[in-house]
């Protein structure tokens, strides 16, 4: 069963297209979090950032770019969050890897800022060990 | 006066450095969000998305998926998220291009979700005529 983003993909589904090329495509998403906010995706169905060749993440950030710059021009939000989620514990609903672009105005509220936490320096260094370990 | 993340390249201030090579850099969020919340920044300071040159934005995103393998292979998280914030507007705090990898786990409520909005049809049609017009 293809994803809902495949089917937009082969045109079984419509969309808001607004970008398109070999590797990817952008459109407006259908709940929007503010006005304007846009996916990037990858045409190909891969389901989140690991499963990525780095020439297609490299492609799909590089879209993201390009729709985010039209966007700013053409809505001249005062900024905008580019968010990409990996797993349903990270809010992940469709499991087909794609961007979001939020535009942002000041004091909308659109998105709740994380709360910023501590960390001593042992704890960073134990962090730092266990990740250089698998950067090999 | 360089940013703070300038004069963590640099090495006049202190980071737990994870990755680095020639463009990009890898350290630990001092106020993370939650266990392992890691920013990638590219060496060049420049403020946001829009002011980097495309090989540089793709550079940044391979350097997150490198190390985002690597946290969830340390940290064996239940999924995580990627942000990257573009303006105060939208959350930016420094202003040197940087990307969040935020680790995440079951019912953590590290990061709210975002409420899911509607648009109509006419509205989805007025905002890609819009943008379309700036991606020319």
């Amino acid at each position: 069963m293809a994803s809902i983003f495949s089917r937009i993909v082969s045109g079984e589904i419509p969309a808001a297209k607004l970008y398109e090329d070999d590797l990817t495509l952008a459109f407006l998403d259908i709940n929007p979090a503010s006005r304007g906010h846009v996916l990037v995706i990858c045409k190909e169905e891969l389901p989140a950032l690991l499963d990525l060749p780095p020439e297609l993440v490299a492609a799909v950030a590089q879209t993201v770019q390009r729709v985010a710059r039209a966007i700013n021009a053409a809505l001249q939000p005062d900024g905008f969050n580019v968010i990409q989620n990996n797993g349903a514990a990270a809010g992940q609903t469709v499991f087909h890897y794609h961007v979001h672009i939020i535009p942002r105005w000041n004091g909308d509220q659109a998105l709740i800022p994380w709360k910023a936490g501590q960390i001593s320096a042992s704890e960073q260094a134990e962090l730092v060990a266990l990740v250089q370990a698998q950067l090999g």
